[in-house]
């Protein structure tokens, strides 16, 4: 059976097979950001309270927004906030935080955009404090090649416009961007495709910090890291792999909304 | 709604709705104190026995302390220690840490501090070491921008008086101070912010040795970092993260003294 | 008793002890897979849904698989897949991971394999950006001494017949090999084998990372380090640290599956 | 109240307030050797079944020994061995670790110790792979100073006499060494004793790895911390060190053998 056959062949396969069987829940909008924050939460992405999930709402220029003042774990179908294109509360109790002002900007420049998460997680905040770019080196990172900008200095407290105006047009075509001094912001055309451009990133700077204090960090190949890129973002892997920290964020945090997705895998798959 | 309004006009905003929105429970100093243990430990604050925290109490020249011996994830409202302004005690079974004996000396000398923090979380023990202070170059941490002061050596057990005159003297009008080659000191206006500072005091010396690992630090501007301090601090954000913190802790350690904060997020809040 | 035997003689005594008491439970091929998936999971081997298990199964050209999608510690001898020498599904419901088409070529190859575990934890992969081998310098990991291979460049995602190919003959004689930008493979006689050594390269990885940090990697006695190599590779060795491994990650995760090793161990090992 | 009083007196008030406070459950021999297991495998000390605890048993030339194939955490008082100076059981079942040979070296040559804790945690492992010695440069680990020896080359697997009365005679007059590319040693007067310093070499070891990747270590004044030193080092403050760190692994592993520490602290310690 040693058969060498064209690669392509095999990526067709492959996406095939996962449109047969990478299927997901039939989640809301609201459930989908509940579970990105616990999720976010899991693989420690807060820093105090500071950090936001949003996503368009059902009618045009309104975004659900997570509560100013709850841990990413905490966010929940129920305790979403809607709120309108100049951040007043339409649905929900309490404040968004006023630094989601920029998310306005990035949806009003940007119809690809759904949803937007921004974090200051843990090495993606070092790695901000020191100058340089996100570096992709790795098969599993590649989901970020040519695909994460870069804002090399920090506007301050982003509750403004300007800086909105700033990191709006920062991030241009890409679905990433590591902000200076500050974190990372991940603006997609899903939830699921921001979550997990959000994990990987962490884990990207993650590996880039421990990759610079024993080496240097060589190169990959252009034309292969971009067909990983585009094999590692196909919806229906993107969404399997939602599915899977989803499921596992919530054996750490209880479903206590109804999620449906804390059975036991091998149910839950079936 | 590409409206640009000034950033003065949003900050007015904001405040206004934190005073609306960021309500916290009325705990006594007792159970802030106790909670802010719990909330250290979570943050892997401990050295062992090591690290103590006390607030003034009802009573001028006495003061609220943990009992030396326990962990900080065990202070409870009811094992605090009453001890007077030569560390004896007036309330409570055991002992006061020798110790805080240092701290005695911050609060005759500083009539603004009303509580201090005093902790070896490990990677402001391993800043300590290398004879460099505290660098702030990121937005989360910038409620130390030109807040953190530096004793450059160390005294020795600080069980003396003449240890509690230099750490004093050495903290001078900030908030906090790196003492090397022992540990962090928060001394504040309140419970609640000593303990946010001392979150962030290790979060920053994560972020710096991250850094240094792997490049070189770069400033952020003195001017944006100061309006970022003053942000971080205002007292209604400092009292939403705290109390976020408190329930974080309240789900890793049992309620076991009526904090009253550990029911599910969306009930706590509203 | 400062009597000075031979080390001859205390070998030849630790073998025959062990033999009598490093026993294990009788486990089937499907429970000792899905045992090894919590195993790595506990570990922190995951990269969402990438990293893969195999193992020959009882028919010649047949092999277990995980099924793509689920997290390592999801496995379960019940959700396993059987799968022909093409990745053809024959029992079980979903698809294995299409780059496992490599594992198919190092089975194919190599007679003396019969389980490859596949994963990309943290410290691998950030070892795997900065263009070194994994160097064996402590006892506890010359369980890999000149036995880690080394490719130093990454073909892309493999998933493919010609990234087999070129893995399969990379490996050569050896039991693992680092994979430049990717991660890790152990190719084992025994899935307790296999798991072992997944576990000690991802430590090996760690140590190196942290040694690199902080100065040079001083080199072992290559006599001393093969006679270690052979020590800890011993079948019964090997067996008595799976048990282990296993029993702590079904501390970890919940025994579903009736691997009956969750009783508490002073029993279990009677 | 700012009198300034000689340092001396104050030593003496804390010795007797120590004295009067700070009192432990009365545990066996086996019940602490088991905690220190818990303990030592709480602060991360395991290295798949390596490393091994030991005590005198009552009867001279006996030892207890954790069982060879269980993990530290898995120590409890009924499987514990009883062994005689040659490694054979006397009591229990199953084998000593046959690296436990140099334990007897030790006692053999040192009437002063009752107890060796030996493990491999990883920051030492890492660090005994750059030819350094432990570096004491922190007041919580001047316990450590001039008290932690060197040994500079790996003599193998030790198994054998010969490695025995190497790691013997290199210990010299110290309570413990690091053992270059193998781990650490605590040899001391008690069990709690053995304990407390090998939670701390391991926390040295980290905090020193630390420091080096972003910096040089500064060294401390030798006459504070032999002062530091011995004040830590108190059989009281090590008394209460070691039962805080008993209850604390208690609340992670059950307390399935009687150790009856596990009630809330502020009743446990009163």
């Amino acid at each position: 059976m040693n058969t060498v056959r064209d690669k392509g062949e095999y990526h067709r396969q492959t996406s095939e097979r996962m449109e047969r069987h990478f299927t997901v829940p039939a989640w809301s909008a609201r459930q989908k950001l509940a579970l990105a924050g616990r999720i976010l939460a899991a693989e420690g992405h807060d820093s105090g309270i500071a950090g936001q999930l949003s996503a368009r709402a059902e009618r045009p220029g309104t975004y659900y927004m997570l509560r100013f003042g709850l841990g990413l774990e905490e966010a929940s179908p129920d305790n979403l906030l809607l709120v309108d294109d100049d951040l007043n509360v339409l649905e929900g109790e309490g404040m968004p935080n006023p630094s989601n002002r920029f998310h306005l900007w990035v949806y009003r420049a940007k119809p690809r955009v759904n949803s937007i998460m921004h974090t200051h997680p843990p090495h993606v905040s070092a790695l901000s404090m020191i100058g340089v770019p996100l570096a992709v080196s790795h098969m599993d990172t590649s989901l970020l090649f040519d695909d994460c900008a870069w804002l090399p200095h920090w506007p301050g407290t982003p509750i403004g416009d300007e800086e909105g105006r700033l990191i709006s047009e920062a991030i241009g075509d890409k679905r990433t961007i590591l902000l200076a001094h500050h974190g990372q912001l991940a603006a997609a055309a899903t939830i699921e495709e921001a979550a997990v451009l959000s994990v990987f990133i962490e884990r990207a700077a993650r590996l880039q910090l421990l990759a610079l204090g024993a080496g240097t960090i060589q190169p990959i190949d252009p034309t292969l890291a971009r067909e990983a890129h585009d094999y590692r973002l196909k919806e229906r892997a993107i969404g399997a792999t939602f599915y899977y920290y989803a499921r596992r964020a919530l054996r750490q945090y209880p479903d206590d909304a109804g999620f449906a997705v804390a059975s036991p895998p091998r149910q839950a798959a079936e």
